[in-house]
């Protein structure tokens, strides 16, 4: 039987945090968590007290936080091999972990423990009636995760099914289905997950895959059809590998197109946000290709598909951007139809004639420019001087009459980059100079500097972001080198791109960009 | 009925070309069908030649060429309204591209016939029925690409299927539906190409999916349950908005675990190597953890995985890594037990003992490093020296006095950076310079002219490759840098890693460690 209402269940803290290159400090946590939370998430999986003191000390620390919706698990194992639950280390923290949940794996596939658990079948489903009948004695609502669990189903279905009953009469309250290597298919998926539902009517079951064959969020779909309540899954599909299941993706699809409530109806518009927040987090990008969520995810580049999704928004569009808080947006790239690059240029620019001769102009310099490197996509400051220029509406803020930018080792009171500027505005010169972290941020402040008694405003200006992509990078250090920076005052923030092969003059074009919009918006 | 053989359609040129970021150079194109061919893909679309002349030109260049597998396909649509085929200037350029298969795309969705092609049902049928016909009597082999087909026969299903019999009425030998917007779920694209498949048993049924649900790859798999004989896709799932299927994903899936042949089996080992040649072609990095073929798809991180890995190796892998060309990999990170770092230094270092304290003080440098923003999963060369320094076994080539780097505008003789470097090697002091295209070239051409008469074999260094990360990017310029640097010899090719707040200073330190590296591994 399906259920409409799902159970959602996020693992980014504990199992997204095997990940390579992610890790948490104990704010990006409580970052985290909070965000899930106000979102609508049912539960987080916070982290194993027993892994490290740290991860212990952790749920000390939010055991008396009070949450909106969402309910904290602290993750562990059954027991050891040979030893009372009451004595087993790592039992005993997750019931000091003082948690309504706790969810504990046990192996489930015949293979995993006469070989890698090195012990009798018996044994194991003990340790696993055991564990979850202690943590159960002591009232916590058990999440038992069958590891291994489709796998072990294929290689004996009935010791895997006795994993199960050994958790269910111990008195868990989800079976939770780990694909842990992540091979499962849909079908395979919808066939077993039936089974189990139809075997255990009187408890949650849940589903838990990996994305090693790219199929984890299908799968997850396809348990849900079987009779699955609970999804799990990592908000980004941060995991060891390939990742686990992507629990934004599943939860959009389930929720937008299938009818299932996963989280609030009023708080689906915030799911792009949330994503956006915990990758902030994370310091980890989301893919621009990411359904739903990524920034070209809604993005139009080819003349013909932008010009039908002006015409009739479904031509391209699976659901409507807006529905979980993304943009539609059409792509400045080298084979951007005019209708895309007017659609951008519109609100900018109320004058110009869609179909004059400009627009041409700004196509054909748009080409060039991709050429040698330039990618307005994400630098639409940049782009807009770039069509002031064509226009003939472009003023220079400034005239570079030379810098000099000087790195040395060892450094000078603890400085290893100084910078010397000399500009001239309305015929008068100035020089500055200034020292600085590296050679950039030192270029940085002295221009700074060089301009403060000319244009106050420019002193409000701070760089909140720096980016560098080597274009060519089999070129090595003779490579050309794209430098993207973000700005900005107090009302607004703007991006502005540079290239060269020298990083240097790479960043002072961005970074002279940057200058220009601030003082030109504000004129 | 299912088909053990499936024919593999590639359209990485075509529409894999839609996706931001992505464009491709003749030379480009040519590397791309080279690499297809000889991993035995069938199908190669190689571009619409009515959208510019240099791809009509595109085609003549290679009509001439034999494959060794693949046929090449051209793309196009359906005549315009209210023309008859002859005088059509689209398909005719289909005739003159001069391959034996045309594909085309034509309207299969009754709103998108009336709302956005706005011609009546009939008209669009027959622009369907004469184009197919207009080709197939010159001879050409017809694919047609039911443009909307999932959504257009949810919509109006008896449409969807009339616009499929005019293309098979008329001679094509492919009915192709497409997932235009990307959205279906893997049960509907069983239920509806089942339905095709009985309607058409005479023709080949080929699935051509979008990845907005992040299902296309479950949704083709489905599709190929219920009879479809041809799988479309990207290579690496290039294309607009969140890509289309991903035609590595897919073959790996359906070849290694469900018995179909889409490649010849012994070419299955290439498919990495052919996924690296093409990300590479088109300058795009394979994301790591992309199944199959990412960086980390067999990568272990946690202690305990990584341990179970070793121990039996399916614990943790849902297939052998060899099998497509890919490999297993233990992450060097802050969280790595020690069995993984172990694992990664036994090689040069045989005499480490994996339990002495050596290996405590190894894995405790890891983490201290790991905080300070180094990361050595890609730098083994680094990890390599650094743990030489801990085991007392480092000796460095040469003794930094000092250097200083300058930049300047305007630039000297078209040179924008000079370095100046002072070094002593066993006690003798030399100084030496170099200008170069930015910093960093500059830096280590000084540094190789300085080192030259202490040690010949660094001339036989060259650097091939260099990137450039800004890690915290929000402290913008006076955020902290990690610069990679990958450097070879005839024999041998090694990554380094440095991590500073200046850019400089990061190169630098990668630089020196790859001298180190290049004269330690030489002694």
């Amino acid at each position: 039987m399906e259920h409409k209402k799902l159970l959602t269940f996020d693992s980014t803290l504990r199992d997204g945090a095997q990940g390579a290159n992610i890790s948490f400090s104990v704010e990006d946590k409580l970052r985290v968590i909070d965000t899930l939370d106000r979102l609508g998430v049912d539960f987080i999986e916070a982290g194993n007290p027993y892994s490290n003191p740290a991860e212990a000390e952790f749920f000390q620390r939010i055991a008396g936080k009070k949450f909106e919706h969402a309910k904290i698990v602290a993750f562990g194992s059954t027991r050891r091999k040979g030893i009372a639950p009451e004595e087993d280390a790592n039992l005993k923290s997750l019931l000091a972990a003082n948690t309504e949940y706790v969810a504990i794996f046990g192996k489930s596939h015949i293979r995993h423990v006469t070989d890698v658990l090195k012990a009798e079948p018996e044994e194991n489903l003990a340790m696993i009636a055991e564990s979850v009948r202690f943590l159960a004695q002591h009232g916590k609502k058990v999440v038992f995760d069958a590891e291994h669990f489709f796998d072990g189903y294929k290689a004996d279905a009935g010791y895997a099914m006795q994993a199960l009953s050994a958790a269910a009469e111990a008195g868990a309250e989800v079976l939770c289905l780990c694909d842990t290597n992540g091979g499962i298919f849909p079908d395979e998926a919808y066939t077993i997950v039936k089974t189990v539902c139809e075997a255990f009517p009187a408890k949650i079951v849940a589903i838990h895959c990996h994305n090693d064959g790219g199929l984890a969020v299908a799968a997850s779909i396809e348990a849900v059809r079987a009779g699955a309540r609970q999804v799990q899954g990592t908000f980004l599909g941060f995991g060891e590998r390939c990742g686990n299941t992507n629990l934004c993706t599943l939860i959009c699809n389930l929720q937008l197109k299938r009818g299932y409530e996963c989280i609030p109806p009023e708080h689906l518009k915030d799911v792009y946000e949330a994503a956006m927040t915990i990758a902030e987090t994370a310091n980890a990008a989301i893919p621009a290709n990411s359904p739903y969520v990524g920034m070209n995810a809604f993005a139009h580049k080819a003349g013909m598909h932008a010009d039908g999704v002006l015409k009739y928004s479904s031509s391209f569009e699976h659901i409507d951007p807006a529905s979980i808080g993304n943009k539609r947006k059409f792509l400045l790239s080298e084979i951007s139809g005019k209708s895309a690059i007017y659609e951008k240029l519109k609100n900018y620019f109320p004058q110009l004639d869609k179909n004059g001769k400009e627009m041409t102009q700004i196509a054909a310099a748009l080409k060039e420019r991709a050429l040698a490197g330039y990618q307005y996509e994400a630098a639409e400051a940049s782009f807009v001087l770039l069509v002031k220029k064509i226009l003939g509406q472009y003023k220079n803020s400034f005239d570079l009459i030379n810098y000099k930018v000087i790195n040395e080792q060892p450094a000078i009171e603890g400085k290893v980059a100084s910078a010397i500027i000399k500009v001239r505005v309305n015929g008068v010169t100035k020089i500055a100079a200034s020292d600085g972290e590296g050679p950039v941020h030192a270029m940085d402040l002295a221009l700074r500097s060089a301009l403060a008694d000319f244009y106050p405003a420019v002193a409000r200006v701070s760089l909140t972001d720096f980016k560098v992509r080597v274009l060519d990078s089999a070129k090595a250090t003779a490579a050309k080198v794209r430098v993207l920076i973000t700005s900005a005052d107090s009302t607004d923030s703007w991006t502005t791109v540079g290239v060269s092969e020298d990083i240097i003059e790479a960043s002072w074009l961005a970074l002279t960009d940057s200058i220009d919009y601030a003082l030109m918006t504000r004129r």
